[in-house]
């Protein structure tokens, strides 16, 4: 009895649809939070897929722990952000694209300006893969 | 020398940017000419990928040849079109994404109103894969 007002908050919580998922991480990701919308929409063993394997990030990351590592690393190599866009999302019933262009300044690699095509799958209410196409 | 005419046309053929072959792309299916739009933009060695195996379709599809097959196959399961609408699309360097909503009647299965994000590559002016989620 002593936890029947937490099952009953299980029970009840809304599972997000795949168009509040996709607002949601839009909304975080234009303002640059990337960490809060992985920890908030993606599930605990959540995919990200990148559009080849290179020396600094696997093609495969598997597990949401993973990914956050990810993104840290991705940070720390990132001198400037100057301009990051993301588009509206074009959404499905279980999934949904957006594109993201960074103009930004890499530690190592200098300046550059890229898009990429962020592909989401969801189920259950949470993302349960990323992957990135150029 | 015989074949010079030939040798220049090829030569100096424009390869479609990404975006313009998303816009011929979207332009043809919102027509519902899908074989036009494979015969034009598709390569001959391109990749067709469902959102998963069924009894109608394999999981992945081989081959230009074997796409338009695909699509003829789909076409006989079809009773009558209602509607098909297609999103303008998102384009990347060398992909792109469009959402394809299909109220349709189908022979077997009776009337179903689906949504899939398609998925595209591209590579010198063709595309190389699409991908289906649902």
């Amino acid at each position: 009895m002593i936890n029947s007002g937490r099952f009953l908050a299980v029970v009840f919580k809304k599972v997000m649809t795949t168009n509040e998922i996709a607002a949601r991480l839009v909304d975080l990701c234009r303002k640059g939070d990337f960490e809060t919308a992985q920890k908030e929409l993606f599930a605990e063993d959540a995919i990200s897929i990148e559009p080849y394997a290179s020396p600094v990030f696997e093609k495969e990351t598997k597990g949401l722990d993973k990914i956050l590592e990810k993104g840290h690393k991705f940070d720390s190599m990132v001198q400037e952000m100057h301009t990051l866009e993301v588009s509206d999302p074009l959404v499905a019933a279980n999934s949904f694209a957006a594109t993201m262009r960074m103009d930004v300044t890499m530690k190592e690699k200098g300046r550059m300006d890229m898009a990429e095509l962020c592909v989401y799958k969801v189920k259950d209410g949470k993302i349960t893969s990323e992957e990135f196409f150029i």
